[in-house]
């Protein structure tokens, strides 16, 4: 499919599209770049990436490069790969979208990329948290997808395809705004929860004795790595914010219907919210 | 072990230990006992039961019962099987403990009850979604072991130990008041996570398409059924309140902390709260 890919951070994002491509043959050789020499080291030795490089030596090496790093960054390096580029297909990993695409919006070569946001991670980081197969039956979205180059979507989208991922074209600030809701409010709610018992455990020893599958389960994106998301919270503060007060709001009107002992408008509150099972299966 | 085994709530916990009762020969006979007629029956169709009766039936015929019903049904259900007990042991798995205690803290057959919370479960309920192997390896906290017949909670402990459960001593109270944080307010931050979650799709279709697996995994416990929730939440108001509060200020903190830019304070909050992978494994 492509002669060699360039993987812009080999985390467990990058790695593990690394992971894919080559199980699937869809390249000849994968080049890597990470800021951080300890993750290349780590990638070239577990077999994710063939070699590294600067963006400079690397991006001339490519026709396909995925750019899998906090988005902070992305915005910051995404001009400069572009910079680089001739014919090259770049599509970034981000879960924010709407500044990202801004950062390139007026780029001489905007149309060699495409915005994309394949929705799968784990609470992992780095190359050894990489997995074979983490975007199979995913969903990827692809945003302004007007401003590529419909070639290089067109070969974008088979990637995607051959990693048995499903596409959904959106908004840029779409994106932001609903992602917000089934992703960075989970982050948060997750994060505050482990940060509310890890308070409480100070002056309450052996509390996690007590802790079952429930909490783990709710507790688990708090083991999320802080530097790929507080650059996303950021990004995406306006949305979050409105998604946090309304989680705040429905937050205080349970705990006021446990206090004013409201059971029946409980159970029909978390009646209502078992529907969850339908549209999440 | 035993000859015969009640079981009051032929549901998801009951149907769990009479699964892992049967499979590990710990009793003869199985007997059910339920408010639901539908259950009875399909808990039968399943093996899970041998027979059912009604409490004046079955208590008489059986050496060791297992209370599995709702924490509010418990408290109105234990003394009467009490009142019907010679020599049987009555253990309880209701997720409250002190009004459980209270509410035979007098009751003349007050040594043949064990108040017990074993820390399992799913977000799945009825006959049906009985599961083998459930306690495995799960922790059961026991309260006021004190007020027990010695020979009875030994008993009760080596059927325990044979699901390969560990055994805490608590305090009711200070049970009910860990176990509003690691429990309790993990249900109600996934419950309104959904809520809020759910009334926003309201106004932005699809959004349940960019939902993915950390959604999945933070929204799970709002699956669980309301009626045995409610009556837990309410007997533990005054933790939960205290939980809530805490939960809700830090969750305001954080909220903040976007709105105002404060990256590295970010950072340093979520970096602490990773310590949470030590303490849950």
């Amino acid at each position: 499919m492509f002669k060699t890919i360039g993987i812009v951070g080999v985390g467990l994002i990058g790695g593990s599209f690394a992971k894919s491509a080559k199980k699937l043959g869809l390249c000849e050789k994968i080049v890597g770049m990470d800021s951080n020499p300890d993750y290349l080291h780590t990638a070239k030795n577990l077999g994710l990436i063939d070699d590294f490089g600067t963006l400079e030596t690397m991006v001339p090496l490519c026709d396909f490069i995925i750019v899998a790093i906090p988005v902070n960054a992305t915005r910051a390096v995404l001009p400069q790969i572009l910079n680089l580029c001739t014919n090259q297909i770049v599509v970034d990993a981000g879960s924010t979208k709407a500044g990202i695409c801004g950062s390139v919006k007026n780029h001489v070569h905007r149309a060699n990329f495409i915005a994309a946001h394949p929705i799968a991670g784990t609470e992992n980081s780095g190359p050894e948290a990489a997995v074979e197969g983490l975007y199979e039956g995913k969903m990827n979205i692809i945003c302004e997808a007007n401003l590529s180059n419909p070639d290089f979507l067109q070969k974008a989208i088979a990637f995607f395809n051959a990693l048995q991922m499903k596409t959904l074209f959106m908004d840029a600030e779409e994106h932001d705004r609903h992602i917000a809701y089934v992703s960075h409010l989970s982050h948060i709610s997750s994060f505050v929860l482990g940060q509310t018992v890890l308070e409480i455990e100070k002056d309450e020893k052996n509390i996690f004795n007590m802790a079952g599958s429930g909490f783990a389960s709710t507790v688990r994106l708090a083991k999320s790595s802080p530097q790929m998301w507080v650059p996303i919270f950021q990004q995406n503060k306006e949305a979050l914010s409105t998604a946090l007060s309304a989680y705040i709001q429905n937050l205080q009107n349970f705990k006021n219907l446990i206090e004013q002992e409201e059971g029946e408008k409980l159970i029909e509150l978390m009646t209502d919210v078992n529907r969850i099972r339908k549209v999440i299966g």
